[in-house]
C-alpha cells in the first residue's frame, strides 16, 4: 500500500487530497515537524532535504528494486496522476501541458510565497513581517489570473476537474481568511463548487 | 518553428538551454521586461500573468486547433522533454519521477527564492534586504542536498545528464558569485563537467 509521510501543512494537504480523490488506498505516517522528526536519519534517507511530503509506492520499483520514494509536492502529485489518475491528468499533450502550467503557477508563484510569509514571520530568529506581507500580497494578487480563467470556465483548464484544481484547493481553502474569495467572484464560485464535490467534501470532513 | 518569448533572466535561460540541448530549431522573441512589454495586450493573451518564459509550438495544437502556448518554466521544460527529449526525460516511472523531483526542488525551493532575493532588494518601493538575504541563504543552503548527490554520482539522477541537470545549470552558473562552488565540492565537480559539455559550452558562448 502507498505510504504518505506528511504533516498538516498545505503541501501535506495537497498530496493527501490527491491521494483521496484518486481513490488510492494509502496509509498516512505523520512526521511531527514540531518535534524535528523530519531530521531523523530514517527520514533523511527518504528525503535528504528533510521536508514533507514524501510518498512511498511499493507498486513501482526504483533502480535497485526497492519501493519508489518520491518527494516534492509537485513531483508526487504528477506521479500519482500519471500512474492512477488518467481522468485527472489527461494524456494528450495540449491538455496535459495546460494542467502542468496551473500546477507550476500554484506551487511556485503562490504556495512557495505563502510558505515564505509564514517562514519570515514565524520560523526565523528576527521576524521580517514587512517582507513577509509583500510576498504574501504578491502571491494573492496572482489569484487574479485564476479568477479570470474561472469566470469563463468551470474548472481551471475547462469543464472537468483536474489535478490543477486539486493542487489549488487546499491553498485557497487556507487563504479564505485573507478575504480571497470575497475579492474574486470567479474564484468564489469555483471554491463553492469544489466544496460541494462529494470527494472533496469527504476529505474536508476528515480534515476537521 | 518553436518560438520562445523570453528575456535574459534565469528562468528565461533555463528554457533556452533546454531548447538548445534538445536541438530543437527555435526562434527567440525578446520581451523587454524593462520596457514593460510583458504587459502588452498581445503578450497577456499568451500568458495572463504577464511573465516570461512563454513557449509557442505550432507542431502541437490546442483545443481550438491553434498552436500550443505554454507558460511556466517547469511546464515548458517538461513539455519539451516529453515531446522532444526522450534521452533527457526518461519514460520509466522510477527515473522520470526522480528527474521531476530535482526539477521541482530546483524551481520551487531554490530558483523562486533567488528571484525573491532580487525582488525584495530591487523591485519593490521599500527594499527589504535583510529578508532577501534570509531567503537567499536558505535557498543556497539547499545546494547541500545537490552536493551530497553529486558526490556519489556523475549527474543529479545517475550516470546520464537529464533535464534535471539542465534546469539547475543556469542557476548554479549565476550563483557562482556567492561562492557556491567553493563551498560544495560535489557541486563544483559537476559544474566543471557541465561546462565542459559541448552543447552547454556552445550555449555559454552564445550567452556571452
Ligand atoms: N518544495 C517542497 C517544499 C516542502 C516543504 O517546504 N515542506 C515543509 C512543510 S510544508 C517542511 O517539511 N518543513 C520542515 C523543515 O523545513 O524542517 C515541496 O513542494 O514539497
Ligand atoms: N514561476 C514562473 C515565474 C516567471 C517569472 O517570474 N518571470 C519573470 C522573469 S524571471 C518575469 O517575467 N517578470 C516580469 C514581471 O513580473 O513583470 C516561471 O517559472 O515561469
Amino acid at each position: 500500500m502507498i505510504t504518505l509521510y506528511t504533516y498538516n501543512t498545505i503541501n501535506g494537504q495537497v498530496a493527501e487530497l490527491v491521494l483521496h480523490c484518486l481513490e488510492q488506498p494509502h496509509q498516512i505516517k505523520t512526521v511531527d515537524l514540531m518535534k524535528g522528526e523530519q531530521r531523523s536519519a530514517e527520514f533523511l534517507k527518504m528525503n535528504p532535504s528533510g521536508r514533507i511530503p514524501v510518498l512511498v509506492d511499493p507498486a513501482e520499483r526504483d533502480g535497485r528494486d526497492k519501493p519508489l520514494v518520491v518527494s516534492q509536492t509537485g513531483a508526487i502529485v504528477t506521479y500519482l496522476g500519471r500512474q492512477y489518475g488518467d481522468a485527472w491528468y489527461p494524456q494528450n499533450e495540449s491538455s496535459r501541458s495546460q494542467v502542468d502550467e496551473w500546477i507550476w503557477f500554484q506551487l511556485t508563484d503562490i504556495s512557495t510565497n505563502l510558505f515564505n510569509n509564514f517562514y519570515l514571520k514565524s520560523l526565523i530568529e528576527v521576524p521580517q513581517p514587512e517582507a513577509a506581507n509583500v510576498l504574501r500580497d504578491r502571491a494573492l494578487d496572482f489569484y487574479q489570473v485564476f479568477d479570470q480563467a474561472l469566470k469563463v470556465r468551470a474548472y481551471l483548464t475547462g469543464s472537468d476537474m483536474t489535478l490543477a484544481d486539486l493542487v489549488s484547493f487546499p491553498v485557497v481553502h487556507a487563504s479564505a481568511k485573507y478575504g480571497l474569495t470575497d475579492r474574486y467572484a470567479g474564484l468564489k464560485r469555483w471554491y463553492r463548487d469544489m466544496q460541494a464535490d462529494l470527494k472533496i467534501r469527504s476529505w474536508l470532513d476528515r480534515l476537521r
